[in-house]
């Protein structure tokens, strides 16, 4: 049967975040035509609203401050966060190409960074660069302004329903369905495009796709709010399943303990449990006024700590800590998010704990800081911390969500998806949050962008190189 | 297009272990014609080598000995030992059936088992009921037994090598190769069997698949032996993904950290380091001569504590912890994999340890047992602990081997296999370690049994209730 055709290119990349922007500059570079699918009405997918900051090991901004690091230790420190589950050559690519993609980003792309490198949990040292105006969109403009010289535009609501592939199973072009909209499930008129050499798989995680991630973790029900933009599903990543594409560590999914239940999406109050609350302050059960877990610990420990409980609990901190940290938290404040009381009894009725209990909790850990040293959970007692002693007093309530999914296709060193049976599928390549196995049990943050960016261009230069292909109009 | 069928039946169960011969038994007593495929010589699978124990709560030999339990009780402790990524509504099932599938082999199956209830790690009560014999093949024997009542033997040598479908997607039978010889991966005729009701999955786990684990868990690789059988791989799972079922927790893999690489497979040295070495004795890593992990941390955590280190380490526990034991370890002395020496001068040598390393760490810990607390690593000092200073001293190395693949299809109360978007596959039922979700994170022990018995049976049942099929000759 000869396939008709609507379009054909050589090379089609799905998806338009950080993964998929560089692999269709880099396919563009090598001289391949390019189509850039987008299911959204705008580019940037969920990079779009992340903070932007890319780890690298070894820079010549570390030398400049006297930080010694180097790839090697980067990847320690990934195989350490992720228990060792992660891919090792593959994390080797992305700590050794981490600080080529930094400095791709400046002097290719033209991004600006701040003028500090900072460190984040996990990290051995600062290795985090954060773009001006701390957005991931300073990235996705840059790109996008790359890709507009190269004059490729990014097709929005155009989205990807299935492969395309010839009687002996090899894919050969990806039904699209245009003019999609996201609203109207079954949207779009149907379009069929044949490729010429490869595809690039850069749709991203399935942080929001309640269905299937509770089938890989049964406690993130519609109960479980997400960072992560309403669009981040598994749709994509189903499609290259049921062509057989090896599904990897799909079970590791990363929740942030810094979730309030009282906003939507990432929000603002994150950042002042992770600033201010976790660090000096505590988070208190409100039936019992207990402390549950090591306010310190990591984000897995925390928030399955929460989730254990099930239902909220209550971060506290006071003053002195909001002072301590220098953060500034009216917009917490203003959206209702954080509430201030003057006395810690009323406090604890708005968020129905037993003024008493909560007495006794306090007075206990402010023990423990003052002999620097918590007997209950072994939280380390930070050098500037001081006694919850002082008004007003701050409350969030607290409930974990769905951050970053840490799994998805199997890809080898060439960013080739590989198939149940270990052998890459001709012409499929991947790259991003839709891969599994870069970041193992749990993703440190920071590196998601520079795998996003070092599988990105793997990709989008590898998918150019697939011997031509038998598409014929 | 009519199909062909070498033979046509009512329901085809795959594998005979604990799961496969429950769902025959239940397939023939819901008159439903059976045919059991087992690829090896022999039937009885992994099952047939494990010891048989099995987890049931609420039963009369625990109200005779006054032991309180419920399943309720036993679904939290399942629960918690899976870090909560447990399917609850298959724990529910599995907990609340426990007493019953004890009772149906005593009863029906006339299984005999000892006259004692054990407890295991992470069970809140002694709830585990051993065959006499401590060995499988007791449940195994009985249920062949039962079946060669019905007129239905164990077609060995009869490898599963794909579903049929019809031009609807729709299975219809399977492709099987008689006389199969699992020493030649092509062998075997080829022979198609119509299925005019179900199929039922019990095809065991991976954790002989190297290939197939380490895509989940990337340590697990030919370093690594297991305690199963060699022919507990992937295939027939892989044929399920094929199909689209979905993947279920895969990557989570139980390591049992008591192996040795001094022998292949379960072997003698599994109970002296669980019984002996970890409650009263230390573990120690030989380049440094010291301790690495608590002793008697769980599963999880010593094995990983291992290969962290990357090479084994050395057991050690002197006389008097065998004594105290009770243990009879002329089996481990006989085969060479524990060694004796009267000074642990001679030990340290053995095993490479510097003499003076291993000394300070021996009264280090001695201490700790004489104050009764690990400085260390928290290590619970059991009240009969004695200081290891007893001679004859006793060693053994240890490297962790894969032990039970938690993950697997995804099924659902009915036993239905479920698809990648959550429905039901018409005619796929699954039971057993091929299974995933039951476990989550980790699973307890003699839970399995009791899982292959619940989801065996209620997968036979249900594979002859679907309605009438389009199978024609």
């Amino acid at each position: 049967m000869l396939l008709n055709w609507d379009e054909i290119t050589d090379v089609v990349v799905i998806g338009s975040g950080f993964a998929g922007l560089s692999a269709a500059i880099e396919a563009n570079n090598a001289d391949a035509s390019v189509i850039i699918l987008e299911k959204m009405n705008a580019p940037g997918g969920n990079s779009i609203i992340s903070d932007g900051g890319i780890a690298a090991a070894g820079t010549e901004m570390q030398k400049k401050l006297g930080i010694d690091d180097s790839p090697d230790l980067m990847y320690r420190d990934m195989l350490k966060a992720g228990l060792s589950l992660n891919y090792p050559e593959l994390v080797r690519q992305v700590t050794e190409k981490s600080n080529e993609v930094l400095q791709w980003s400046i002097d290719y792309l033209g991004v600006e960074y701040m003028d500090r490198i900072d460190i984040f949990g996990g990290h051995s040292v600062p290795r985090c660069y954060t773009p001006v105006g701390v957005s991931g969109s300073a990235i996705i403009k840059r790109q996008l302004k790359k890709l507009d010289e190269m004059r490729i535009k990014v097709r929005t609501r155009a989205y990807f329903k299935s492969f395309i592939r010839d009687s002996k199973g090899e894919i050969t072009g990806v039904l699209v369905c245009d003019d999609y909209s996201h609203k109207h499930a079954e949207s779009g008129i149907e379009k069929r495009i044949g490729i010429k050499k490869g595809i690039v798989l850069a749709t991203g995680g399935f942080g929001s796709d309640v269905n299937f991630r509770s089938t890989q973790d049964p406690r993130l029900t519609l109960n479980i709010d997400t960072t992560n933009k309403p669009f981040a599903t598994a749709e994509a990543l189903k499609e290259a399943l049921k062509i057989n594409a090896m599904p990897v560590q799909l079970s590791h999914i990363q929740l942030g303990p810094w979730g309030t239940p009282d906003e939507k999406g990432y929000g603002v109050g994150a950042r002042f449990s992770d600033y201010i609350v976790f660090p000096y302050g505590i988070v208190v059960e409100p039936d019992s006024g207990r402390r549950i877990v090591n306010e310190l610990a990591d984000r897995k420990t925390i928030s399955d700590a929460i989730l254990n409980i099930g239902h909220p609990c209550v971060g506290i901190a006071d003053a002195k800590a909001v002072e301590t940290t220098g953060w500034d938290i009216r917009p917490c404040l203003e959206k209702d998010i954080v509430k201030q009381f003057d006395r810690l009894q009323e406090l604890a009725s708005c968020y129905g704990i037993s003024s008493d209990d909560l007495n006794i909790t306090i007075e206990k850990y402010n023990g423990y800081v003052e002999n620097k040293m918590d007997e209950e959970f072994g939280k380390q007692i930070l050098p500037e911390a001081s006694p919850i002693s002082t008004p007003p007093y701050c409350g969030i309530r607290t409930w974990p969500k769905v951050h970053h999914t840490m799994g998805g296709v199997q890809i080898n060193t060439r960013a080739q998806v590989i198939d149940i049976n270990q052998k890459p599928i001709p012409r499929l390549y991947a790259a991003g949050e839709v891969t599994g196995g870069i970041h193992g049990a749990c993703r440190l943050g920071s590196c998601a962008v520079t795998e996003c960016l070092v599988f990105g261009r793997i990709a989008g230069l590898n998918a150019t190189t697939e011997t031509t292909s038998k598409v014929s109009k």
